[in-house]
């Protein structure tokens, strides 16, 4: 099939990889030109922009960051949407909100191109394992369609109902996540304040109802201190921010969440964005450190 | 060898019916009578006092339900102090505070006892199975000797620290449980509120970095609104109490626990004391509802 993907970052591209490794034909755009190399040297063709890639494409994903970078590479003045032919599938594998996915779906509807909103758990790791757990919105016909490119990508791929559906429990997925990771950090954080060594107290926790993978991924990283691997908290920071939104949409109280985000804020306040989710763990250590001692 | 067993109830039934399963003899001493029955039909004796079971044993196990039980069976007028000889060993599996512990094992080791604090994980099924994770702390020489004891109770045993890091290990861990599951609580919550099934969602998070032993456990009981069955949420009241207490002494700040405790605070409020952990979601929800449709 010809398919085409937007957005090759530490996502995008082993996705785009598993694609071509599949036998699809691929059309390619970037910001970054050379994020677009080493699908070229696979065999994909890179485009000038993303309406060239959708012109090209009966199936076009699109992997971004945010909301924003969304309604730029489908809307925007050389968008997808300036080349996609109706009949067209367009597929969002971004964590964006809900409600502009619901938005952007009806503009591509008007041009007769059919979207789903795909967003994925799991990961650089997932992606490049092509492990990933896919959470999709969008109309029955365009799932079914789909399906086999999403067999590629990940593990299973659920379809959670109309367009957004899929955002939504992305949300929920990243809320479950930091909500868990602040209480790792806390149990953490008491293990060393009370003289034991956190990773010796993360292994037995991880043999009883205590464990996670939240536990096993970010709680490993939490006791040996090493904040560089990983998920970058901006990004997480990004998606609770998505989940307190919707909360606030839907009339849903969620403080264990607001309480997160507050020292994911401090994260960012300390220009430690770009540093692993698990270094949530120094903003809550640095709670019970008076300013003397700092 | 000649063991005792004090207190009978959920937990310490199964976990003492293992101990004669695997041929010791049983001293047992419960304070509702008809506790003990299904013991002695099991073949131990009945014992009119702790310390009466604590003369007849080389071990003697206590599994009752928090700091102030502890210190009444070990310390109390008919406690196992005053029948223990010197040289034998107190084993508590009790979840109590660490610092009551310390405390107690100071006192028995004045009249030659020694006393390790081994509380656990897995609840009422662990101990069923015998698939308990048991964290110890106390003198090593201790531990060796309980060590075969430990293998009959459960799959794992770690020894942690001396006396108290048994206790200090629990409390980390349910620490870790709480949080997680006000974490759980809320993303169902959100998916509910913005017209998802929140079992589906559940699945589907399942599969990803939100999964963990508490979304499986008690988000099932969550999304079902099953909460009836497990483990009462009074006893983790106590047990996050006990976690807070020590951030306190130990000047660690643990605001996700703190929050969530306001919450299993409204949940005893409403004497619901006795329902499933997973009745916590019924407290968040209640926060969107205004009290005009109540």
């Amino acid at each position: 099939m010809q398919l085409g993907f937007i957005g090759l970052g530490t996502m995008g591209r082993p996705m785009a990889l598993h694609l071509i490794g599949a036998g699809h034909a691929l059309a390619v755009f970037a910001r970054r030109e050379d994020a677009m190399q080493p699908l070229v040297e696979a065999g994909a063709v890179a485009c000038a922009t993303p309406a060239v890639v959708a012109e090209q494409s009966d199936i076009t994903f699109t992997m971004v960051t945010g909301t924003a970078d969304v309604e730029q590479v489908v809307l925007g003045d050389d968008g997808l949407i300036h080349g996609a032919r109706a009949g067209t599938l367009v597929i969002d594998m971004s964590t964006i909100d809900p409600s502009a996915t619901r938005d952007i779906s009806r503009t591509l509807a008007e041009s007769g191109v059919d979207m789903l909103d795909a967003p994925v758990s799991g990961g650089p790791q997932g992606a490049r394992d092509a492990s990933l757990t896919i959470m999709v919105g969008g109309p029955e016909r365009a799932v079914e369609r789909a399906r086999p490119l999403f067999d590629v990508l990940g593990d299973s791929s659920t379809h959670m109902g109309e367009a957004g559906a899929g955002q939504t429990t992305k949300a929920c997925n990243q809320l479950a996540i930091l909500v868990t990771a602040q209480g790792v950090a806390e149990a953490l954080t008491l293990a060393r304040c009370s003289g034991l060594d956190p990773e010796r107290v993360r292994q037995v926790l991880m043999g009883g109802l205590a464990s996670s993978r939240v536990m096993d991924l970010f709680g490993t990283r939490m006791a040996s201190r090493d904040f560089s691997a990983g998920i970058e908290s901006r990004l997480y920071y990004k998606d609770l921010d998505i989940a307190l939104d919707l909360g606030r949409a839907r009339g849903a109280a969620l403080p264990g969440a607001a309480l997160t985000m507050q020292f994911i804020n401090a994260l960012i306040g300390a220009h430690r964005d770009r540093d692993d989710l698990s270094a949530l763990i120094t903003v809550i250590e640095q709670l019970g450190v008076s300013s003397d001692s700092q």
